[in-house]
């Protein structure tokens, strides 16, 4: 290896991110290092700014500077409604929408049995409690977690234990997306999309 | 925008990367977080140093912790054979085929005059000068830029400032690589195969 140890321990490390194989990892360390010190400087202080500054929130769980969060302290928000993901990127996302007023609640994840990713590590307790403390204030929950093996499991397990107390439990709806076309769809969205059928 | 400020600063850094797109800047973003403080220590330290550690070598411009770089300070490489390359990547890929063994040149990226990329922004000014100050110690000087339109161009410059100095010029054979079909080989390789056949 003709690479000084330093720049091979830096390739080692971006290769832990999701998606970077050893040779992009190669590609990006190499970057960094031609760039120049502001170039690294840049990068690092975000990291360390991030690391120190971001938290998640206690109430929703969500990532957030400020505990309680944003959304969770915004009185214009419906807290009557709170729509469960199963991480940061999908509130932004349906933030993006504009299409829910109401609160959030960001589990670590989705359940997945084949890897040994149960309730508990997913945060299902934190979740139950909060509806549960709510008294009756939380009146429906919205299952948004991905419609996925992982995410059916989850909205599963969830329903089951989220029923007994008292709450609607809705899940997103399934069907065609925005701009598809027909003969594209695999057979799953096309039999979602039948089944869930609209009177017009 | 619903994420926190440091987390858009720490998207907007990872954006610069090379191949990383707005998507993936999210996705790297959030899974550095997620994983909490030991994950990103471990990036942030490797980051800092690289940067502190890593220099060029003085003499022959590769990436080194010692100046003048092991590869350079090796009495048993055939200094009368100076093999020149575009970056760091290319020795360790030249390196790793162990068919030279003679010294390296790297220069800082390839000639690009569409983007403005001049000569001397690359560095020909030293390498010249090490062919020269050699007095006579450098009999060959293997141009071995990538076979594009900046690495040619990068050729034909070196080639032409070379040759007045009193060093055999050469550059990589060009042909079908190992493993190929030629059945789904571009024009060029096909054209560049037969000009360079050879009796066998």
């Amino acid at each position: 290896m003709s690479f000084p140890e330093p720049l091979v321990k830096l390739i080692e490390e971006l290769r832990k991110l999701p998606g970077v194989g050893p040779k992009s990892a190669q590609r990006l360390a190499l970057h960094l290092i031609l760039s120049g010190k502001p170039a690294i400087d840049g990068l690092v202080s975000s990291l360390v700014a991030a690391r120190d500054r971001i938290r998640r929130c206690s109430i929703c769980g969500n990532l957030t500077e400020a505990d309680p969060c944003p959304l969770c302290k915004d009185p214009r928000r419906d807290g009557s409604v709170l729509c469960v993901v199963a991480s940061p990127q999908d509130v932004a996302a349906i933030e993006r929408s504009g299409g829910f007023k109401g609160l959030y609640h960001v589990l670590r994840g989705a359940i997945a049995p084949m890897d040994g990713v149960g309730p508990e590590d997913v945060g299902t307790d934190e979740l139950l409690r909060r509806v549960r403390d709510s008294k009756g204030k939380i009146k429906e929950v919205i299952l948004a977690t991905n419609p996925d093996v992982e995410g059916e499991a989850t909205a599963v397990y969830l329903s089951k234990e989220l029923k007994p107390l008292g709450v609607i439990v809705t899940r997103l709806a399934r069907g065609l997306p925005q701009g598809a076309e027909i003969d594209y769809q695999d057979d799953i969205t096309l039999i979602k999309a039948l089944e869930g059928r609209r009177e017009i």
